[in-house]
């Protein structure tokens, strides 16, 4: 008998908006895996609140904490991969036996954090992927606003990158997708505005989640949380 | 009483890969419209095979032939236009008293049909946007490596696009997508091949769907089906 590690992709937030498939294996599951940060309780685990079978083993991974040290330095790198290759480890050793199912926000390979247990388990077990709805997907639809027409270009950027590469960006293409903004929100801003595009610009914190907003972006000088996407629409070919 | 017009994301292909709050809609509907080439059964009818209630009305939006107009002809778009007015008028005569779902492959804002109808029903009936899983979610899960990782630049690009276009970004973005290939696959080669990205791209048909394949693009001549994707995969940061 043996298992294998199968991460969920959740959707957006909605749990109506996960797939069939994600909302089978979840309610089924008997091991169930999740990213979390230290003292929270977690996204992707709340997302499926109340879908758990009640005698489910959960186990929470806990984010180690690396705010005091930047992503540049190697201490960074050795920390967080350390902390992956353990939990490749367990979940390696339970798939031994049974099924684990992962959770993952949105879409599992895009920009998801289980890539890193994704590439760890390689030759160890058998890993399976079941797609979700990006957030970007369940933001753009919140927006009421079709993304993308006819043969516009679409570019997806984190605000993390430096302003001047964000403002060439949003210079040079007709839609445009911003995720990881937080405290990147005023250096966006300042790019957006040099690009021509800060007008045009909405900002969805928590797309489909309770509590979500639509906002023009310029219109915001708060905090944001970190579900929040970005958005320029493009205008292209319409008949 | 009054309905609405719901356009419902199918995603990529696979019917389990279906939102839940798709599945319970397209189960319960009354009246289903979905678009289609004319003498064909339609892509988005077929991943509905069998969840039809026996009751239900089917509207098949048969798309006008155009093969012998360039898109370019105002011709064309003016034929296409009476096409999309002419189903935005009997979806709104519908929605007067009942709902209408219109099933749309993929996610409906992301370079879907549904746009086209959505514009010309503002104001007319409510309209309401379910997202779906993408076909390129599908499709870079079919090659069972990430799209993306840590801020690596996602560019998303319909293989219509003129050469020269397609070479420069190409060069620069880290994780492409392409869609839209058919007969344009020979010029899509050309320019990944002048971009160096040729070796690193892969070819997706019919992603999650029946006989869906992944090969690289570079070991293809055939013709490729619609439903098709090219992809390359970022390298980011990895911890
Ligand atoms: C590490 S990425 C994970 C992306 C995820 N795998 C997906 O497919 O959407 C985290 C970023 O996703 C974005 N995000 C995901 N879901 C969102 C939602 N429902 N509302 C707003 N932002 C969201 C935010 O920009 C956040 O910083
Ligand atoms: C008009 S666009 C519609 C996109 C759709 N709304 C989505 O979210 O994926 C049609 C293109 O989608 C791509 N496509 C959609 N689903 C696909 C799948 N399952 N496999 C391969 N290509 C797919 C093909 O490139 C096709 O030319």
């Amino acid at each position: 008998m043996s298992g294998k590690v199968i991460c969920v992709g959740l959707g957006p937030g909605d749990p109506d908006l996960m797939s069939v498939k994600a909302d089978r294996l979840i309610r089924g599951a008997g091991h169930v895996a999740f990213f979390r940060k230290a003292g929270r309780k977690g996204q992707a685990r709340q997302i499926v609140e109340g879908m758990l079978h009640p005698k489910a083993t959960e186990y929470a991974m806990e984010y180690p904490v690396t705010t005091e040290i930047h992503f540049s330095d190697p201490e960074y790198n050795r920390i967080l991969s350390e902390f992956y290759a353990d939990w490749a480890d367990r979940l390696a050793a339970l798939a031994k036996t049974d099924d684990v199912i992962v959770l993952c926000e949105g879409d599992p390979f895009f920009y998801g954090s289980f890539m890193h247990l994704h590439s760890r388990l390689q030759g160890r077990t058998e890993v399976e992927i079941v797609p979700g709805i990006t957030g970007m997907s369940g933001c753009w639809t919140a927006t009421d606003q079709p993304i993308t027409w006819g043969d516009d270009v679409l570019t997806v950027l984190m605000a993390t990158l430096p302003e001047e590469e964000l403002t060439e960006r949003a210079k040079g293409s007709d839609a445009l997708v911003f995720m990881k903004i937080g405290r990147n929100l005023p250096k966006l801003r300042r790019a957006l505005k040099a690009a021509g595009r800060l007008d045009a610009a909405w900002l969805v914190e928590r797309g489909t989640m309770p509590g979500q907003t639509v906002q023009k972006l310029s219109e915001i000088d708060d905090i944001v949380p970190y579900f929040a996407i970005a958005i320029v629409h493009g205008h292209g070919r319409r008949p």
